[in-house]
């Protein structure tokens, strides 16, 4: 699966059992506080549609979001769907494993097509 | 220290070597997606405001924020101030831990008084 290319910000596939997305802004910018007005509003919509998109497809226990960028300096944000059965719910996916995990999930590529055309249309 | 109090939401320090506050939503809600534009607006404005604030008030090498809610299933947001001296970096504070903490930082008192007024004034 490959990227979804906007003019503020890209979003990318993270590899990993649950479903797991990134959006990086394409400003070399350190710090979410740094970013332009347009840039922060694009995150945060692009953000709040992936979340709607994810709770309807997957049906997932919960929702993650998290900004950290300790290694790589250049703002970014993680959105995660979570679920019961996942190898560390309910800890963070940094957090320590719990479990072997049972998920059985769809496939990702209709999301991701639902994605790059309701992002295209309304914030690209 | 007490909480910072506003309509939508309300502030706790969260104890920890690092400075670290936490924005709670007050109505009952479990995902972001699912507060009103007015409870997301507030958070998303506290978290900036919060952001610059720690910047300036620490100089950190990062800012790192998250929202999970695995275990608390009521919207909340972390926001932290990072420093490679700290006892995770550059692991998340969820991650493993990577050596005794050598940190020596100001009191968060007069960070939290100026959040207090800048908040109040602003967004509560």
């Amino acid at each position: 699966m490959g990227t979804i290319d906007c003019s503020l910000f890209f979003l990318e596939v993270h590899e990993s059992e649950i479903p797991w997305l990134k959006i990086f802004v394409r400003r070399p910018v350190r710090e979410f506080s740094k970013c332009t007005a347009e840039e922060k509003t694009a995150v945060w919509n692009a953000l709040d549609l992936i979340e709607r998109e994810m709770l309807t497809y997957y049906h997932p226990d919960k929702i993650n979001i998290a900004s950290f960028g300790n290694m790589l300096p250049q703002v970014h944000w993680h959105i995660m769907a979570r679920f019961k059965e996942d190898s560390y719910f309910p800890e963070p996916m940094w957090g320590e494993k719990q479990r072997e995990s049972t998920l059985k999930l769809p496939p990702m590529e209709p999301l991701i097509e639902t994605l790059g055309v309701k992002l295209s249309s309304a914030f690209c």
